[in-house]
């Protein structure tokens, strides 16, 4: 096959993700597809915030800030602050420049769009020659039991910094959501299908787990999503 | 009556209203209520923008920026920059602070609370004494009329710097609308009605022309809303 006509395709969580995806981006340009996980999405004030994909985005865009990981670089946090004054908890932290992201896919979401077409969208306007999709345009939400009860990821994660006790992993979503069309194509017209080095538990497992993703791939049965302390 | 029990009303609209209302915020504490302007709102990228309201907020708040009359002091303009590197218009400066507010007051209003209760939360928190009402709860916007059609009026303001020929003004929705309890039940009690020193025609006007609030003020007629060239 011609190098010109491979399509290559990347799945991948946020930051280990988005670095391997980078690399391979910059040798296949429009030729790489990347399939993202929206399983730690959340919606904070309104606002739909989706970590992995835009860690992706920001990677690929040459924005995102090599020391934390996420985010924007040399982003500031006025409008976090400003929140902070009106009382509210500001753990998740929301950079000014990364709000401007948000507060475009809510409204466009609002509007009726779809994630992935929201998507195209943002990563067209930032110049990113790859083609970005989240694996599903369904709410597809990581839910974790702990010694402390159920969690939503972003809490744990990031709020609990992980403290609480894991028990079990779960997908709240999951049976009901569809792949989209677009990655139903990409899978099809697929010559190479790379799994980037992303979390196997909260990064790969609920891409693979949208619509038995993991079956269409011939992959073999996934690991247990029951941690020990 | 002792000075106590006297219940001060001033109507305001932005910048000049907001100055006035400031110092006598400053003598009568709790004791003042400031009946604001809404027919300048708008709406960009889904954010519910009051920039009267806020401007007395932030002016009675020691937040507003001296200098540009409106928005806060000190405020970035990062989220907007960001807004730009993904094309969206923005002429409409909207600081990174000020920016804090919008999506607060959105959210509020999307899980069904009314503006003068989400005005009420916001001044609160920042530890605003008197009392700052939104005249109505209903949507009421400012259009104007000019030789190049029909403009919204931060369109009109802002965007195009007043330049179109301007041929007359009105309030949409105005005939709908209806003052808030808490508007009724302040006229009711105050002492003292101030009408601060707002544009007459497009801060004034849309207060007063709420459910006949001139009337119930006993005031003339108002001023004509043609204006010439």
């Amino acid at each position: 096959m011609h190098a010109a006509n491979r399509r290559i395709v990347a799945l991948a969580g946020g930051v280990g993700g988005a670095k391997l995806a980078d690399g391979l981006a910059y040798h296949c340009r429009t030729n790489l597809t990347i399939i993202g996980n929206v399983a730690d999405d959340l919606e904070l004030w309104g606002l739909r915030i989706c970590p992995d994909l835009d860690t992706v985005m920001y990677t690929l865009a040459g924005l995102a800030n090599p020391t934390t990981g996420w985010g924007v670089i040399d982003d500031t946090f006025a409008m976090l602050d400003m929140l902070a004054t009106y009382g509210e908890e500001t753990w998740f932290k929301l950079g000014d420049k990364d709000t401007a992201t948000h507060i475009l896919r809510s409204h466009w979401l609002r509007q009726g769009m779809r994630l992935t077409e929201v998507t195209q969208r943002l990563t067209r306007a930032l110049g990113i020659e790859a083609t970005l999709l989240p694996v599903t345009d369904d709410d597809v939400r990581t839910i974790v039991q702990t010694d402390e009860g159920e969690l939503d990821f972003q809490t744990y994660f990031v709020a609990r910094r992980c403290e609480p006790v894991l028990k079990s992993v779960h997908f709240r979503g999951i049976e009901r959501a569809t792949l989209t069309p677009e990655v139903k194509a990409t899978i099809e017209e697929a010559s190479l299908v790379v799994i980037c080095p992303s979390n196997p538990f909260v990064s790969i497992a609920p891409i693979l787990a949208v619509e038995n993703l993991r079956a269409r791939l011939s992959l073999p049965s996934p690991p247990s999503l029951v941690a020990k302390r």
